[in-house]
């Protein structure tokens, strides 16, 4: 898992670009997903904070605590590498990276921030940092929006794990029903599904990194699917209920997620009925993630199909999010987003129905928006005819 | 796992004396683990904010994203909950938050907020709050320095569980060298232990929270154990391997970590010396976890274990870090860290001793500080002779 030195020059010149236009000297990198994306650094996130510091002109320099020096050695990352002995330390991170910055004797007085910067780095980076002035800017935010040819190569080999993934948690109910043996329980499934993809990376990859996880997943069934963020309980699945298996899977931190629900048994009325909306929606919004519209647009016509269908009160949530090197990122296809779809950008697709006391009705594909229209990366089948597991 | 009203009226009451004594009018709260501790509302954390106002006088409200109000209800929060529609939606999270204030007819002029704010979530707070003026304040953070008995109770059910998990991965190596099968790798002992503790947590508990994870683990071995936070790799152990067991695990978020190195097959000379000094370094540094000692003392007494053996060039942090409600929060036994230890902190005890190329060598124990001492709530064998793993 190593993009090529391509990529990095293509983002970096993309980069240079942006700041150009900003007026920025450079771009000073806190969170650990522009980190990723900009110098290719994965490492277990804690409170030692890791500084990439990328100017104008010249090559990116990145701060590590000294206890990953060697691991970013291994990983061979695009930017030069000084440590930093310990957190909090008498010398911390702050004061480095200030030394470095005035050594290389480019003057920086304009530094572009990420809004997601803590006020108590930005008050240790203030005081280090002295005259030079700290400002928040998108410029990277802005260039991830659209993902580069050799990431969505990644995104597409963890779609293929993720579709893998939902096969292999349909299985394990299947298997039971096919034993007698009982059902395993919202937390059995989620284990085995995560675990499923988890291995798939080590089998596929020399070198497996991420930034928050490789692989993840909830799962709930029965009146625990109405709680869409709800954390997997300890509740067996039943025969009759409606179960959503909502999982992601990220190849070097390039995450997909693939939602699907199914009904165990012949489908009720209700089961039918609410599925039905769920999906229709689902196709309405997914059709409409078209280069030119914005994702406040798509959003309403997605979720008037619930509405339409006279149940907008068991709507919980907006149609989807950008998905990237973090699994929500911008932008949100949602009222208040009026940011413009176009080619290159990948989002999640997932309107959801919820019926308190009953369950809840989700479909979700990772989208890839092309001038061709929109492109479903994720490909597990979707029907309700497809999705029942019968006993 | 849901704490009594008693432990919330507890802190609550410490939080009011603390408000107090800073002259706030209010807390409010931001980060999850604040959240947790101070409301007992455990999420899936997202880009979605949630907010814990709590009050000077009356009682704490909580905004969640409506996608949570069930959920919250069914954790019995120990505060109103009003929910926004979405993120970012037309009516923000900061806006719904700005009128439950204002019809609370509770005048709240100086809000304390913690320094783990982003610039952003800061920014949107100023201008939906008006006139209130926000001001980081350490008043939850310093409650959260010394565990409630409450908590203590949690941390050991999790301490007991993180012993387990040890027992659990070595196991996995043993079955294997008896049966003469291929070792597992670094991977697969990191899914067995995990999915070890997870399914002990739904066993043993009804309803299972928690803000990052229940169970987690690094594993590394041979020469991959010389990097501290590498994450693991497909490599395969071997007999000769030094191996690093880094294990977590948290009932209700209570954070415990016990980590164990062992040696399969029989300690060369200089596994037998780098083991001894890490043992001796973690024997020295957990007795000096007295209350009174100063966290930059105590550590540097330990790191002094192993430059006194001229091994200093093999450290590669400090001896530990505080624990609780996180798996790493203040205070932080490191140079720079005056905090005064007093009983009810509980402290990670964990130096160790890399030698790249070869391996490393931690031990870490979760420690109590109490009156008459230090406490591990850890107690899996740590010596050499018994984590030797023979084939």
């Amino acid at each position: 898992m190593r993009l090529s030195p391509d990529y990095y020059a293509d983002v970096h010149s993309s980069l240079r670009d942006a700041l150009d236009q900003d007026g920025l000297d450079g771009f000073l990198a806190t969170a650990p997903s522009d980190v990723a994306y900009l110098a290719g650094f994965f490492y277990a996130v804690t409170e030692r904070p890791v500084y990439l510091w990328f100017p104008r002109d010249g090559r990116p320099l990145c701060v590590v605590p000294k206890l990953d020096e060697e691991y970013a050695a291994l990983q061979r990352i695009e930017a030069d590498v000084v440590t930093y002995a310990e957190f909090p330390g008498v010398d911390p991170a702050e004061a480095v990276l200030a030394r470095e910055i005035g050594r290389a004797g480019r003057p920086a007085a304009r530094i572009g921030i990420s809004g997601g910067l803590s006020l108590a780095g930005h008050r240790a980076l203030t005081e280090a940092l002295g005259s030079a002035g700290l400002r928040t800017s998108s410029v990277v935010s802005n260039l991830r929006l659209t993902k580069h040819p050799e990431e969505l190569a990644w995104h597409r080999q963890a779609a293929g794990i993720c579709d893998e993934m939902l096969a292999a948690g349909r299985a394990l109910i299947e298997d039971a029903l096919r034993a007698g043996r009982p059902l395993p329980s919202e937390g059995d499934l989620a284990r085995h599904v995560i675990g499923y993809g988890s291995d798939a990376m080590y089998q596929r990859y020399d070198h497996v990194i991420y930034t928050t996880k490789l692989a993840g997943g909830l799962v709930h069934a029965g009146p625990n699917s109405a709680n869409p963020h709800g954390l997997p309980s300890r509740r067996r699945l039943e025969i009759g209920d409606t179960v959503i298996l909502s999982l992601g899977a990220a190849v070097g931190s390039r995450f997909v997620e693939s939602e699907r629900t199914f009904v165990i048994g012949e489908p009720s009325a209700d089961q039918r009925r609410y599925f039905a909306v769920a999906a229709e929606a689902q196709e309405v919004g997914t059709a409409g993630l078209r280069a030119g519209r914005t994702c406040a647009e798509v959003n309403r016509e997605c979720l008037d199909v619930i509405r339409g269908h006279g149940l907008g009160e068991h709507i919980r949530h907006r149609q989807g999010h950008g998905i990237g090197v973090q699994q929500h990122e911008p932008p949100w296809v949602e009222d208040g987003d009026d940011t413009v779809l176009r080619a290159g950008m990948l989002l999640s697709s997932e309107p959801g129905v919820y019926v308190p006391g009953h369950g809840g009705y989700r479909i979700s594909d990772t989208v890839l928006v092309t001038d061709a229209g929109p492109e479903r990366l994720t490909s597990y089948p979707r029907g309700l005819e497809e999705n029942v597991i019968a006993p």
